[in-house]
């Protein structure tokens, strides 16, 4: 099975060329000698579930956020890093492959070797799997020199997307005991991120000197809060996903006689489906969090469409795209409780042919409404996470075929005087997925690759790699780690009117936030996209000349840096420190006093009140 | 409905550049002054088709081919055109949008102004349909200006495929003459150009004044023959949808688990899933031709696949990508006796719900062994030129569905001790067909443009415009035009054994040729590509910098330059003419004659053994 891994291969003229691409590196991270400057303890963001968090994770919750600094900063604490013994670092690939992902094992090697050459980094080969079964290959420049800046796993494969069981963690421990490993990195989404943060814990509970590190690699977008800005691979994806429905814009707007409702996959979250629609202006996309947060039933989103088909036609547009991402079953509430009923059979080990049979009645009833084909869907089992195989259920279909019929009963009674309603679907997912990198990705990949090492020259363990600021140029880019148990929330459930059950801390998906500058963008647009088929053609993922550094627009409008203004807040503190030192006049002393008594009530106030807010 | 025609829109960054992206004109074309020379009458290459295409085009079969020529070029015989009047000239949008089209239109724009600033051109509104109903926009700089070097067909939009009936080639007339159009440029395929040649003939009968060119356009590439090389569109729709079977090879080797059954639109022959699998090296590709040669049915096919999966298996490998043509349905000998049924029984106007009912016990049986989803598909109305709708027809769930009960059965049977057999399905089409052009297509498409001035500068009619030596640089670009009745056959079909019906002349669609350089080439690499995962990604598409100018590998194998030789043959005999002058020796003489004699025999051996041969 792994004979083929790492080979070196054939490549197109475009890929030699990548494979060229010499990434650039920020200036903290240039030269051989990097400064590590410790932060304060990093908290969970909310507040209400930080006491599980801190009990679960003893030795790993509460640590420090770190920036890494040039040589050359002057900050008075911060300590450069000055020895580096020769290491073995292990990295492995978890869950679905993201483009951009072999450019953090690049990344990591140029790291490793720059500091000693008798290091060795050492990839596990097919994802978990390999990695439970010490099956490996050593990274060496002859194995990464067709894979930089290349899409796909390949160069190590994937197979299994968790590292949870008791069983499975301590077959994790025990490879990288046997291997020696100073270090292992894990390259994933949320899933993979806090299965490192629980690997990280349970390392250094038993004293297994191996320190384990998260980097944030997925196409969903979905792994975002207030230490990383977004994933490697999600610039790629909403590329080459927005070639493709521009292209399919295009189209529409030449034949003038189909609707395409084209499904994108983005997980549960919305982020994918989002930013194609900023980049390339469909005339609708319907977005799990608002259908979510409308409480939005099947019938009103198919009423929705139609109402936007029969405007489109009164002014002689019989044509239209519309974006679904492929969460957005799980978003309608009707649907996401059936959902739930299946799943809830399927763990009670009932058959798939006796589901049906066994549904309360509303369900019942909702389930024969439904196709054939999507009833044949939802009934899959569900996936290891317990969400639903979003990737097989044909939503788009779904609202195609609800739209068509009651499209057909307006023209039939009178009230829509426009041509028949023709849809065709499209699911956009596997075609994105093993993409050749943006020069974005091929960056951002490449940078945190290097910064897992200084993570770990640093000591430190159960962090994930971060690098902020990234909508600026990469000469602007800040580079640190924080504390994977710090992005961890505790999720409720209700059950009844006094008791709610609390989930395990995990790092869990981020959903598009709708009072975010991104959403307000698409919002301010959304009836011009509708009626005016401003169609916008990104044009396929270019590697040189214009449009080839261009970044995820909901990136770059989301004001963020949370990073860099965590720092900025640490200089100002200090720099009142130095101004009010003993000895300074007694007027500064009081203006100190009293706007800093000023500033902590105000923020006292604010904390509270948000410690008050329920976890969404 | 035309509102929206031709309005100035939103673009961006990448769309922005191409707009300022200017082809290059070779040489011949480039100045004021062209010269055109005419070469001998052009016969059908179909000898025993000559006479009845002759009978059917009195007026325009049989007319020299021609060749554009710089002004210095030294041919005695060339005659430079210098008179530039002011010229009217309409241009329509037939059939399917294909990548480059608008390049035909800003190609033609600049050289009839470039000729005479009086000159005006006008696009017909909404294709055939605009065309019949007189609604025109005036090209104007200002209209071009974002849709140069852009995809689609929106600037001016198309809709009918045909003008095809008496009725609607008066009313062509009819609008050609109120507009006083000195000539109309059809830009389409196989079916618009032969709709071209007949428009041609019929405004010759009639002494209409207005001149009509063909134009080679459509993403299919089966308009194909010994004067034209490709169509336009056909680069870039191959580079599209190799970018993303390239990305399924990836993913399918970084996943391990899937096999990606990928149908390719392209019409009924198979060159874009020849193109394809020539670019990115998938598992295995079917093409309709083979099949048709074979007469595999659809479960030598099915097994073919199997055994594939099987001999992969062996080597550890479950994953891998198999490429069918959207036209492989109609190659499958009893599917297409099947769809044959079907289509006599809707021209009987039996309805939908009767047709399985009425058909023979054969087609009958093999209709109820297949599964629902395709039988539907397979019972849609066939399109307006008698062929399935070969977009609806999911050919690659039915093979992957007959696989996977196949492998199910061996692995029960335990011939098959592999992984369970999953597949998922796509179809490649509408994501391609309104993609940014390639520089290739770009350059093809605005060059073919300015041949459609020259060619009625030069009073021709029925002709299409040729641009040959495409695999050469620009620079070396021969420019020409032949008759279109010259490009046509004429199919027979036996129907029992002294009857022989004989269909009217067409430009057919030009099969995969399966003797020659490029198929030979797929071959070659076969074995390889099914075994050795290969994988090759062209990447997207690129603009600038490497890959940029590449194209077609079945183009550049193949070794054509038909308008090339033909110039060369002629070179020849003149030369021999100058040398073999009345004065000359009696030696030359006697040598010349004695040459000759045999080259002779030699040619009218060939030819009467080829004239022997039914046509494909």
């Amino acid at each position: 099975m792994d004979s083929d891994y790492g080979v070196p291969r054939e490549l197109s003229e475009v890929q030699k060329t990548r494979t060229l691409y010499q990434p650039e590196l920020p200036p903290c991270l240039q030269g051989t000698t990097v400064r590590v400057e410790y932060g304060d303890a990093a908290i969970a963001a909310d507040p209400a579930g930080a006491h599980v968090i801190s009990h679960a994770f003893p030795h790993t919750y509460g640590q420090p956020i770190a920036h890494f600094l040039r040589k050359t900063a002057v900050v008075p604490d911060a300590k450069v890093i000055s020895e580096h013994p020769a290491v073995r670092v292990g990295i492995v690939f978890c869950g679905r492959q993201s483009p951009g992902g072999h450019n953090v094992v690049w990344g990591l090697y140029d790291a490793i070797k720059a500091h000693n050459q008798n290091s060795k980094l050492i990839g596990f080969l097919g994802g978990s799997d390999g990695l439970l079964a010490q099956k490996t290959l050593e990274i060496t420049d002859e194995v990464l020199s067709s894979y930089k800046n290349q899409g796909g796993y390949d160069m190590l494969g994937r197979t299994k997307d968790q590292i949870r069981t008791t069983e499975q963690v301590n077959g994790a421990m025990a490879s990288c005991q046997a291997l020696k490993l100073d270090a292992l990195v894990i390259i994933g989404g949320v899933t993979s991120n806090t299965d490192a943060a629980q690997l990280a814990e349970t390392f250094a509970e038993a004293k297994c000197p191996t320190k384990v590190i998260g980097v944030p690699v997925t196409l969903n977008g979905d792994l975002k809060n207030q230490f990383v800005e977004t994933t490697v691979g999600f610039d790629t994806i909403c590329k080459v996903n927005s070639q493709l429905i521009s292209n399919m814009c295009t189209d529409a707007l030449s034949a003038e006689k189909y609707y395409y409702f084209i499904r994108l996959m983005g997980r549960k979250a919305s982020h994918v489906a989002l930013e194609c629609a900023l980049q390339s202006h469909p005339n609708m996309v319907i977005l799990g969090e608002e259908v979510a947060a409308s409480k939005l039933t099947i019938f009103d989103i198919t009423k929705q469409i139609c109402d936007a088909v029969q405007a489109r036609a009164e002014k002689d547009k019989n044509h239209g795209v519309v974006l679904i991402p492929e969460g957005l079953v799980e978003s309608i509430p009707e649907l996401y409780a059936l959902l739930q009923e299946i799943h809830g059979l399927h763990g009670k080990g009932v058959s798939i042919e006796n589901i049906s049979s066994q549904l309360s009645p509303w369900a019942s009833a909702l389930f024969e409404f439904l196709p054939p084909f999507i009833r044949k869907q939802l009934l899959l089992h569900p996936e290891s996470d317990d969400s639903a195989q979003l990737s097989q259920i044909e939503t788009e279909k779904l609202l195609a075929q609800l739209v068509e019929t009651e499209m057909n009963r307006r023209l039939k009674e009178g009230t829509y005087k426009g041509k028949k309603f023709n849809a065709i679907c499209h699911f956009f997912g596997y075609q994105a997925r093993g993409a050749l990198p943006s020069k974005f990705d091929c960056d951002y990949a490449y940078v945190l690759g290097h910064v897992c090492y200084h993570i770990m020259a640093a000591g430190l363990n159960g962090y994930m790699a971060t690098v902020t600021n990234l909508k600026s140029p990469v000469n602007k880019w800040r580079c640190g780690a924080a504390p994977i148990s710090s992005m961890m929330t505790v999720k409720r459930w209700s059950r009844g009117p006094s008791v709610a059950q609390i989930g395990k801390p995990a790092v869990h998906m981020a959903s598009v936030d709708l009072k975010g500058k991104a959403y307000e963008l698409l919002r301010q647009n959304s009836s011009s996209f509708l009626l005016e088929d401003i169609y916008r053609n990104p044009g396929p993922l270019q590697f040189e000349g214009p449009g080839a550094d261009s970044k995820p627009i909901s990136l770059c409008v989301e004001d963020q840096d949370y990073m860099g203004r965590i720092k900025k807040l640490q200089e100002y503190l200090e720099k009142v420190k130095s101004i009010v030192k003993p000895g300074c006049s007694q007027d500064i002393l009081k203006a100190a006093l009293s706007s800093m008594s000023s500033v902590t009530e105000t923020l006292t106030i604010m904390s509270s009140s948000s410690a008050g807010q329920t976890q969404p």
